[in-house]
């Protein structure tokens, strides 16, 4: 979480600031709930409430005690209590720091969640105008780097479409995840506490309760929540790659905006490099990195170690910043990508035609030549452009093999871009469900 | 994938036999749909089903020819070709290799889910019949390693089998996440194949059509996939430790089942080692791993490179072998496990009543002692109790700052185990449905 | 690296105005350098060294420009030129942001891990220091978590320091790794600079040149640099991971030193936690995940994309910082570490002999018997004290099997602590040099 | 390790053949030192020698025995005392499985890394080849896949050979990680066993002895080891994706031999794809992930425990039989590799001349105008033959601002290929020592 790639948004939900608000949100729908269980007066979780709300958190008061105790919510609490009074006493009551520190996490987690949600949701959009824009867009589709038949664009931004889209509903799964509460007391027996003050607790913070905690939430589940959140990063990276790939200066097909007074080379002033996607494509390795260690603290010992504390403390803001930061850096990039059809068009006719090997395979095959035999056929054709020496669709015309079983239109009959555009509508109907 | 971590139904989803039959099903389908729609003759979609169903496929002769034409689909059709005879050029007409190899992958993957779903079935009916057995074991709850408060040996199997539970949960929508299926043809734009031949082969297998491939099924999707097979096997590698622990010479609460004719070491006679925790302990170490490979294999360039493929052909055995094995030894483990009540009793006595602090501070606050001087008080008496010095129930009886407030009897009563228990119902119910 | 786990000599070596400082060392060496070869005036160099040696670079100033021409090093020379005059335009000819960054990069790295070899020579002494005390303490070693014979607790930190020695030697072998300089021009082919420059530039900044660069240095040099450090971490966390072992309630032969004031845990006033310990193996877990994202990097596009910038933007601070902060409170948690030689007498006692297994087994081989049938004899007499049912050294002299080889004086001289000891001071020597 | 991605070669040094001998071959070199210190009979040592020697181990008989006794290296001994006769019981004495299992492993991983440094030697003589016959074949080089400014093909595979060399120096660093011998019996404390024993079979195994092991050799050593071969495949990954982009259909200034009968694709017979270098980029993939769970086995408990058995039972064979042959693989395809010089030279002069923009940036500058202005000036010119409006040199030549400074002549000047090859040979010179 460095600054140059957060967006304060994210930021915000990772501050000490908003931590202890949380955390005395959890403290004071517990102390409501064990009132309203006769546990504690009522009185006192009134005050609690509304002193503690009234009160702005001195972060680096709570830092200087627990300098001394060694002991986070310890801190809080002390501090806390020089904020609420006497009644203090009532807070926190069978309560373990895990009860507030782990459903601060579920809760920062949620937050962040809905966040990327709304990233993804920005991306889609653009995405899908995109590809609406370019749904008829004729361009090369490259299989091995190779040309291979021709596409639209619009089918490449529908699939980027379809994949975020599947983002989006592991997203929605990863949250589903982590929006657990635990207000179980030591080691999660509720001996201290009673299991309706975690019910209450939970229902106020938008969360539901973990079934058995042990003294922590299972991190199984941050686990889960992580590793998707890799798996987000890697379609990220996808994305990027492409656009680095169309802008390369061979290709041009389509290229990041570049702002006035942006310099792309201290050194050549002629270039203009697709930063923006390699930097994604970066923060993509950063972000799948983080699904290893917090796997590796899924193996907490007996009933709860705290090894999983520091992990967290750097990949919780780390991962969902540095994704936000990403996502939103690609919807700019989709938005106002820099479309070149002409050169797409430049780049299909390249190859004389040979992009249409296949048409022609299977035009011999129906004419009743062996699929082996009519391979080859092709082939010897194709290898003869590929080494310069001619046009495809001038050998074919000139190879008694071909000639033969088809007529000169017949062979032309496959040099058609329209017979590969045929089901684009079928196919943006099952991505947009229309098209 | 070694032999000495693999189980036969698992490999077998590996076999080339068996690869080679899907490869068959999926050519065959696929050639009676295009029957179906007139556009091959329904004689030979037929003939391509008979023949095909009756032969045997030679896997040395397909190596053959592989080796020649450097392309395992082609040598397989060329072999298929051997078989049908001239009907054969009526096969794979307008597909790509991928639409068979990634179709054939999708199967296998599913296949193989449904074996680790399995598993993952008779481990939780062994965590629940052994939770059961020891719903109120008392024994001693630990963080850090170190003595917390009481909980039940139930309660510790209860949360393995919620996390077993979770882990099912996962599985069943990893296995979602790749039984797709596409015969999309060449850059996946159904230039060459109609798309309904794609809904015929995907009903007949069990699989939902991807709704946009390009030539290849994107691969976040198998990249989900193994990473939630590593969350799984960290959710394993947990439960060994769990068992490992409670082995340790010093704590022997627990034991792995030692079979008449074991050793334990060549060298030392007396050894009873937890090798079976250990070692699946290793394996979900390997099972987690491969999800960074599979994440990286997202992004291939444009419409699809093949980089992905040398990852899945050991990843998609070893991963879904490794874990299989993994997770039936762990019920096995479960099952046979040896349990200790009393020396998980001998354990809860070790401290002298120290467990109990907890109780003791709460019971304080409630004699109106402020939260912060209670836990002086115990503390104090707790650490007397750590160096050795004598028993903690005797050392606050004679603490004038806890007589003051209590009577002896009154502080006897916080020594009480069953106080720790009067939930175990509640979390039994919430986990199993059922106390 | 976030401030909790950051020290801040090691933090002072990634702020902007150390970076900028070192930028301009670059700059003006390479100025130094252009003008000893008759490129520039010698006049200008010399205004370059003198104005920007008397200058504070302004972070917020270089910060705002780089919002307008979104290059950090274009940004970094538009503020040395308001600093310098026009002399500036001297600066930088020839060069590209690469040269400056990357050997800047190399130069931060060095001096991170001169002080990270300084924490492992800390390190080093601690364990020294208490491995002499502790050269013949009496321990018991254990396998599989399981008593296996004696050692003494000097051999286990004797292990720990070879452990560390090899570390130090890989870190001075990773530090020489990335110690390179880079001045090379655009596409690294010193066609606008003289390969003197770079030279120059390398011995007053204490690198080597780079023998081959392509504008940036090779990233395999950093990999093999970021995974060394995992390999470190990896150390930290075995050591950190057998103080928790031998701090837990049942074994507690060691404990970190727990201070006064400090809570152990908010709730149960009892406990004295090994959260150090505990803290550094999470952060072992994030330095070793830095080492995927690092190996990443490395194949970069042709003569170089910027994908790694962002990675080691996160990385180069994150890995360092990380690793200094767990190195420094090992050699604390080694320095302080509370040993308790009765207790581990005690657990050496637990199994009433069985410890000595092997050496029975042995000495029935000695007298003739087949080692199968020994180990069986053994085993059998083993499992008996294992079940809890009486003493070995008892069993033994009651077992026929045994009386018919061996005299009770026999017996009881496998039964001799120091026999285990007496090649501690050979072992001392191999690590120490002296015993 | 699956067969189609393994040599033979490298596939012995894993059978169970391979692996019982190398046990015999320390066991009997153990007995022959016992022999030599007069612990047991010179006798025996022979027998067991000439006995083992002459024999065949029985792999399914082993396997049967392990069967029964759950315990590899017993299994073997006990088949041993089968072939031995009575003089077995000498066969082990005071040694632990261990002792055989990790010497033997250290012999296996250096054997294979010999295997991989002569792989490397390979690559490095095809590069070396390949870059002096293309020492000055003019090519464009590429920052952020955009045309930058020109370098040699030469000085692209003079950059891999430096990388190799660098994989080479470091193969041997992690072969001296791994190649110690620890013969130290249970825990390591030399209780059972003389230190000479160890110090006889390390030097006849050519291995040096452990310092101090624990019963196993530590694990940091593999760790590094296993952390070395990702960053040697890192480095593959880099130079098989240089050449994916190089055979990029737009690009297409190199080729991958493309063998007779060999077919691209399935369905389309034009294709020439990179298949063999997208292959070894998924290898690379593969040996990469192996470091984290490596890295994971050094925290083993105590003094052992057996979790890492089984991660080096997989990715001892599995990461150097596929680096093996990725290396190999990689050798065969630099060494086979078809240039195109003139498509090289195609695409160098495609920008119109743009990639000598710093030249004329420099020259603007020595006429005395401002870095920045000068910089305006080219990127104004630069950025109108981006758009397609014209010819770079004709728009200077045609600018006031440059006009004022240069005549056509100079400015001319500035537009010379050999300028930027000057240092090629001072570049060879560093890389190969010679030019």
């Amino acid at each position: 979480m460095i600054p140059r790639y957060t967006r304060p948004e994210m930021a915000a939900i990772w501050s000490p600031e908003q931590r202890f608000r949380i955390w005395f949100e959890i403290e004071s729908h517990a102390a409501e709930a064990m009132a309203e269980l006769g546990q504690i007066p009522k009185e006192a979780a009134k005050t609690i409430r509304e002193k503690g709300e009234a009160a702005t958190f001195n972060v680096a008061r709570i830092d200087a005690i627990e300098a001394e105790v060694k002991h986070d919510v310890i801190a809080f609490l002390t501090h806390l209590a020089e904020i609420v009074g006497p009644d203090a006493r009532f807070v926190h009551q069978g309560m373990t720091s895990s009860d507030v520190l782990d459903t601060c996490l579920s809760i920062q987690l949620a937050l962040a969640t809905d966040i990327l949600i709304a990233d993804v949701d920005r991306l889609l959009a653009a995405l899908k105008r995109r590809a609406f824009e370019h749904k008829l867009t004729p361009t090369i589709g490259r299989s091995h780097g190779i040309h291979a038949e021709p596409v639209t664009f619009g089918l490449k931004l529908a699939q980027a479409y379809a994949e975020f889209d599947r983002a989006k509903a592991r997203l929605i799964a990863a949250r589903k995840e982590i929006a657990t509460c635990a207000i179980s007391g030591a080691v999660g027996t509720f001996a201290q506490i009673d299991p309706r003050v975690e019910a209450h607790v939970a229902k106020a913070m938008g969360l539901t309760p973990e079934p058995i905690s042990t003294q922590v939430i299972p991190r199984d589940r941050h686990a889960m929540y992580f590793a998707t959140l890799g798996v987000v990063a890697s379609s990220v990276e996808r994305l990027a790659t492409e656009i680095r790939h169309l802008q390369r200066t061979e290709v041009l097909e389509a290229e990041e905006f570049f702002s006035q007074g942006q310099k792309g080379s201290s050194a050549m002033p002629h270039k203009r490099n697709p930063v923006l996607s390699e930097n994604i494509t970066g923060l993509a390795r950063m972000v799948r990195s983080y699904a290893i260690p917090a796997m590796e603290n899924v193996a907490l010992w007996h009933e709860r170690d705290i090894s999983h504390s520091s992990v967290e403390r750097m990949i919780g803001p780390d991962a969902t910043v540095t994704l936000d930061f990403a996502l939103n850096r690609l919807a700019g990039i989709i938005d106002k990508l820099i479309v070149y059809p002409e050169n797409m068009q430049k780049n299909l006719d390249r190859l004389g035609g040979l992009v249409h090997s296949q048409r022609v395979l299977i035009a011999l095959t129906n004419k009743g030549v062996a699929r082996e035999d009519a391979y080859r056929i092709v082939q010897d054709n194709a290898m003869k452009v590929w080494r310069g020496e001619g046009d495809f669709l001038a050998f074919l015309k000139a190879d008694p093999r071909v000639t033969a079983k088809m007529s000169d239109a017949e062979i032309e009959e496959n040099f058609d871009l329209g017979y590969h555009f045929k089901h684009v509508d079928t196919i943006f109907k099952r991505v947009f469900g229309e098209a």
